[in-house]
């Protein structure tokens, strides 16, 4: 029997949810919900979903799983809104919030009555688009997708869960929802108001020293990218994981006062201690191993400002797999920089740097 | 006459000054100190120095213009010994160092009975690499290079540094020392520690909290880029600019009590005006302009995980100047994702987007 699958929300989380599971299972049923015309009009067009409604109850009682992929308060209401509507019996109902407690709690407490299985969900990833136009099947590849368990979970929820969405080929990982929301509060929520309020804090300064519309450089420009998120869901994000954050906040508020105090009293052996203690960790985080990978190579190429210098050098590694590459700018405006091609191994590196060397007359670098 | 340019410190930063003084200025005599072996012996070889040693009084009374481009302590070290050296009469003295206000008071103070002209230097360019080896005649272009004047400094100081140093093509900015100090602590030094904070908190936090280690993404990583900075390097930093950051820090944390007693009210209309606040500004500065011009224009690409996608699209844009370009990654590990291209032009932009709607059938995005 087809199966049919509802996606609440035609946003870039769920039209490339979409994109996902047709992509893995194309005999299913795909309806979706979207309240603006855009999108659902969007998705209905490019094949993401077979049917649209603006009217959450319209699909509700055919779905045999429910995805809800709208912002954290909304989720919250389209809960409680299940829990009136007639559902298949057993249908799985899942989410794509950013923060868990409050969701998880939310659907046992509308949900428990209703013959359903919940299980939070959070796809970690996104991306600078919004809307079913930035609609990608790749967005999930090798992103973890945490997993929430409910009292409303059973043992066939999770493998059921991760059978309809195995063409994401995402990492799924399970965990309890508070011990995500404490995770994503150090590593997302709380990082998140250190960057608004070192921006703030720019914008007041500028003021009197017009100096600092500037001259921020590459390093205040990567602290602060993050500031330019969308505020609204920001803010959805502080008001579902109050404690975690404010517990982070006023640690982070200690760590502050001891740097200060050393700083104050001189201390040089303490302060290169602080600062050679935060790059040795950096050093372990997965993130420096870009997401799994083990490690990476990195050939770094002094380029000139010339028009298709950039081609030019990737055509001369024609055939060698590049896993990225960039301009390093740093404080400079213009193309000339450092040309920095990111190879999947040794093998790669060494013969692309072996080629540049001997095929131009730039500058070559490996770290 | 031909003049003497002795560049006191080999590093990056002092070779790829003497590059940019040979290229302006080819008769000029540059003659290199260097205390390690490495940097000086390279420096040699590539043509950066005519003669090089490892003793700073041994080229200090042939000198015309003296640049200290070494460490902040060891800059003002030098300061002194310069003061019991003989020197050229009406010799320009300068320096590279990253705070200025303990610098020109050293000079100020050591140099005064000398017959000579001292101003504060900071060019603002940096780059991963270090040491004479990855001098770079191109590393100051458009970069801000701030000058600050002294008590020692004439009228003619200004006019005559400028003038040697013309190959860099960097952008001139005349400041007082201080104000360079209190804006750099600002717009660098301060979030230093916010940022190597940030990486030991997170270090503590995963010993409770292991899955801290592999959740981070982008955001976190960017913000925290910078302290895998040099400790010592940034010790010296906050030492001879310690009134700044501490007044910047002790207001940020005052920020931070703000934002807190805003989460901790459920106040969603301040959080959501402290996070747009933030947004706005960010939008306004110049970093957001990259570096002085004007603006860029930006054509996203999503493209599939094939070898030589990326030469494939460069080549249908040849001859279209390329600024710059990067695969934006967020949490995913491999080579598909969106490929950022960066245009100088709004023409530029609509005939590469125009190319690569008809001549592929990549999802394109322009913002």
């Amino acid at each position: 029997m087809t199966k049919t699958i509802y996606i609440v929300g035609l946003g870039l989380i769920g039209s490339s949810l979409a994109l996902g599971i047709r992509k893995a299972h194309p005999e299913y049923r795909i309806v979706g919900y979207n309240r603006g015309e855009q999108s659902r009009t969007i998705a209905l067009k490019r094949g993401i979903v077979d049917e649209g409604t603006d009217d959450i109850s319209h699909f509700a009682a055919e779905a045999d799983m429910i995805f809800l992929c709208v912002p954290i308060q909304q989720t919250i209401r389209f809960l409680e809104e299940l829990s009136t509507l007639p559902l298949k019996e057993g249908v799985i109902v899942t989410d794509a919030g950013s923060t868990k407690e409050a969701i998880v709690e939310a659907a046992e407490t509308y949900l428990s009555a209703k013959n359903l299985q919940f299980i939070g969900g959070h796809p970690m990833a996104g991306s600078h688009k919004t809307g079913a136009n930035a609609a990608d099947v790749h967005l999930f590849e090798n992103a973890y997708y945490i997993l929430t368990p409910s009292r409303l979970t059973q043992t066939s929820t999770v493998s059921r869960l991760k059978e309809v969405l195995s063409g994401l080929q995402a990492r799924f990982v399970e965990m309890d929802a508070a011990e995500h929301d404490r995770v994503t509060s150090q590593i997302s929520h709380f990082p998140h108001i250190l960057a608004s309020s070192l921006m703030n804090q720019a914008g007041t300064y500028r003021q009197d020293h017009p100096f600092t519309q500037h001259f921020a450089a590459g390093g205040f420009r990567d602290m602060t990218r993050i500031a330019e998120s969308d505020p609204g869901m920001w803010t959805s994000i502080l008001l579902t994981n109050q404690s975690n954050i404010i517990e982070r906040l006023e640690e982070f508020g200690k760590r502050l006062k001891v740097i200060q105090h050393q700083i104050e009293a001189g201390d040089a052996d303490a302060i290169w201690q602080f600062f050679n203690q935060g790059r040795e960790i950096r050093k372990e985080m997965e993130i420096h191993k870009r997401a799994g990978i083990d490690s990476f190579y990195d050939l770094f190429i002094n380029i000139p400002d010339q028009e298709d210098t950039i081609l030019t050098v990737l055509e001369l590694l024609r055939g060698i797999s590049v896993v990225n590459i960039r301009i390093n700018e740093e404080n400079r405006a213009d193309i000339h920089g450092v040309l920095q091609i990111t190879f999947k191994n040794k093998e790669d590196l060494e013969r692309a740097e072996g080629i540049i060397r001997t095929q131009t007359s730039y500058q070559v670098f490996v770290d």
